[in-house]
């Protein structure tokens, strides 16, 4: 198969690392300079495990690599189903000097990174992503960590990895409701920083929904372009990268409320991006037709366009007060400034706030 | 009380911190320059709660102080327990900007300095150390973690305190069988890089056995330096920080066999130190006498010189292959150059290591 792929660089100092996205990629493409020593540990799961671990071991020739198989699914992005990558890599006697790498989607990347980042207090680790979603959002920026009952993402770490391969032809095994879920962060990068590419969404979210290769291709190009430059200008979240949260805040309540796994991540940020745009809005920030135009394309994109049925006012103000954004007790948000620029508030009126969770709850 | 204290500090660029030994320094010392926030979680167990809670909440005047309390001992150095922390840290509402405090031996300090590592990706932490254990080895150096069935620290992090405080006060509570415990990792400085403390240890070996303070403080200011000496020329240990496990390789393998926490940590070293030596004899590096003279010196320590009754050779090989020095199956082993000189060596032969094993099994 000829692989075409373009390649972008996160740009980090000595811990930089390229994204290879393009089609034939996995086992076609050798990723074996990234791995230091001689062994190679694949965490995957259930569901990829069958379509793509054969061609994910062969991008590692000359490697011993051996392969731990998780449940799927973002309830087990907690700490028993961790402890088997850690079992596994004990089991086969893996040093630090060995190579973690993970294939799958969000939750096995975030898993198989915060257990790189903890195994022997810390060992490289390399992103297969095979969902829209990791592919354009959490495989890139080093963000890994697993859920706790009361707040998700509340316990990992920071921990670049070596690089990220991003082969396009797993997107044509995914179901229609996990693109829609990655199409979320896709728009995402079009509201807070770029607004031609918002355009180029509304003139392609048909091809997009229709799995066209190059419509995906260029919609993932960009998007990790833009992730890109936000981590390599905000690597920890000291400022800047807050605005990748934008719509998170909301949908992580949506997710919590949900429980795990019930509302896709992408489908609550989609759902939580309409209600910061909503409440940027009553913020003065930017006009309803705005809002209409961002509501209407994350509608386009099939997403829910109103919070889980029996969810309060109430409920959503308990599960925000846990966010990490917050500091000292203040609630802060990802608001936008207009359509392509994003900014972080503490300050939003509760009167507003209130306003927006009543217009998306049932 | 009047406070009279020393101070050293770990040089880590950015990361540097002070190490402040002294008595009456638990509430006497004020902390709160290195809380960034306005929010303090004291981690604590049962046995020291009681004795030195109160004292150090009044380190940090001005600032909201929360407690959580967990049981006491290294079985308890797992995921269960760390979990707690976690718990505290979210009922509380603990943002990104608040800051762990460490009270207790090596196991607080590890599971917190861990858990601050890991919290929303990475909060500050102090350290004050109440064993002599910690004071002079596990809180100074931002090795943090809990223990695997399969392994002893095998999932951590490294994470650098603000500050660490050195109360000699509070080993006037600590049972004797501890201070032996913490008095191994003084001898292993004299052993790994320092002769003239060697020296000095033998000529107040007693002293420091009798809890005279003034012999414990200066024990405790020069351990404390060779370790952040170590620390600042290899803090991620590359290379020389591996000396700082002397005896950990043999000395794990008998606590994991043991089970967790019915050999100290330090008891175990003693024993790995005693080890050590006698291969550094077999390996041609040092003398009988030399090695007469440090298994002599950590027996005066009343420290243990055989392995656990009923651990074989095959034992001993089979949980030192999982130690976290080996490099792509090979065990590497700290040993003597000589007295004050440690080496790191993967050629150790395996005739001698058998030979030593024999000779400290029953």
């Amino acid at each position: 198969m000829q692989k075409i792929y373009r390649e972008l660089r996160v740009d980090l100092g000595e811990r930089s690392y390229p994204i290879v996205i393009g089609s034939g990629l996995m086992g076609g493409y050798d990723l074996s300079p990234y791995v230091a020593g001689t062994q190679v540990m694949i965490v995957t799961n259930e569901t990829v495990a069958p379509l793509y671990l054969d061609s994910a071991k062969a991008s590692f020739p000359g490697k011993s690599v051996d392969v731990v198989v998780l449940p799927d699914g973002e309830k087990y992005k907690e700490w028993q189903t961790l402890n088997r990558i850690f079992d596994a890599l004990l089991e086969n006697r893996h040093t630090r000097k060995t190579t973690i790498a993970a294939l799958g989607g969000g939750v096995i990347g975030d898993m198989a990174g915060f257990a790189a980042a903890c195994y022997q207090r810390g060992v490289p680790f390399i992103q297969m992503p095979t969902t829209l979603l990791s592919q354009v959002d959490s495989s890139v920026g080093g963000k890994t960590g697993i859920n706790h009952p009361l707040g998700k993402n509340m316990v990992g770490a920071f921990h670049q990895p070596q690089a990220v391969l991003i082969d396009t032809d797993t997107l044509k095994t995914l179901p229609p409701r996990e693109v829609s879920a990655g199409l979320a962060e896709v728009i995402k990068y079009g509201l807070i920083r770029d607004e031609p590419f918002l355009g180029w969404l509304e003139g392609n979210m048909q091809a997009l929904l229709d799995l066209d290769p190059e419509a995906q291709a260029e919609a993932i190009f960009r998007s990790c372009r833009c992730k890109a430059d936000v981590v390599a200008l905000d690597e920890k979240e000291g400022g800047l990268r807050a605005i990748l949260n934008l719509g998170h805040t909301f949908g992580h309540a949506i997710e919590t409320h949900a429980g795990y796994g019930n509302w896709l991540h992408g489908e609550a940020v989609g759902t939580g991006m309409m209600m910061a745009a909503d409440l940027s809005v009553r913020e003065g920030c930017i006009t309803a037709v705005e809002r209409d135009r961002a509501v209407d394309l994350i509608r386009r994109a099939r997403l829910p366009d109103m919070a889980p049925a029996g969810m309060s006012q109430a409920r959503f103000m308990d599960l925000m007060a846990v966010d990490k954004k917050n500091v000292d007790g203040s609630l802060r948000l990802v608001l936008l400034k207009s359509l392509g620029e994003a900014y972080v508030t503490g300050d939003a009126s509760p009167d507003s706030l209130r306003a927006t969770l009543q217009a998306f709850i049932h």
